[in-house]
């Protein structure tokens, strides 16, 4: 577990209650983090709702051509790997450490067992994950007009 | 207004109870569609969510060239638009009809005070829209890979 004041300070989490902050603390662990370490691959089980603390990772995929493509940078304060809250809960990425640092793991399946037995927070959690998929999608069609996407 | 039944048929609503239908029905409008028509514009408001119930939509948007590229064809049975339920309810593509048949439009504000007032409601609902969410953006990672994307 880690301390609720963490998650205080990730807007993700603004609306929810001081009850339900311990709670998400309690199924939360903290990880320190190697350059080049690779988090997860496009294809496992999404387990986690991963918070960056310190540090960046590279979210990337593989292209037709084996090449590593890098679709996205989470950078401190960000939230990555959604994936573990939204049906079929498989990573859609590869994600790789871009400069070491921290991160916090928050359990998926537990964290929607939250969600599903407080309708409001699986509410205010999923507006906020439909925020970081628009990001997501703007940024890919950005690089989609841009063509701008090169090998990592 | 239109009939509940409409809404019934799509896996979209499933797990509402049938009072929540019969109050979506209530802020719900059809509308036919011409081809060419467009709908909304990138950067528009985005006042509705949208379901397809006969025809075909292409979201399309300006690249740098002043090209439009499709970045997505809806077809019936799917939504979009979910931006009407997304801050800061801003459409991120233009709609413009590829086959024209008939639409559900429903009320984006309406439809988020019905979410605010029925957590149950609003957690269900954007569930969904996060996979039409992953949905588009595992599409455009794969344009990505295959820079395959071409003028409308």
């Amino acid at each position: 577990m880690i301390s609720p004041e963490i998650l205080r300070r990730y807007p993700w989490f603004a609306g929810l209650s001081e009850q339900v902050l311990k709670a998400i603390a309690l199924i939360s662990e903290e990880k320190e983090t190697k350059q080049g370490e690779v988090l997860f691959e496009e294809g496992d089980p999404a387990k986690c709702l991963i918070l960056v603390v310190e540090g960046e990772v590279d979210l990337t995929f593989e292209g037709e051509d084996s090449e590593r493509y890098v679709v996205d940078t989470v950078i401190a304060g960000q939230p990555f790997c959604w994936s573990s809250l939204v049906e079929p809960y498989q990573e859609t990425s590869t994600a790789v450490v871009r400069s070491p640092g921290k991160l916090v793991c928050i359990n998926g399946s537990q964290l929607r067992d939250l969600c599903d037995a407080d309708f409001e927070v699986g509410y205010l959690l999923m507006l906020q994950v439909a925020k970081v998929l628009r990001q997501r999608l703007l940024g890919a069609r950005l690089q989609l007009i841009a063509s701008a996407v090169g090998p990592a």
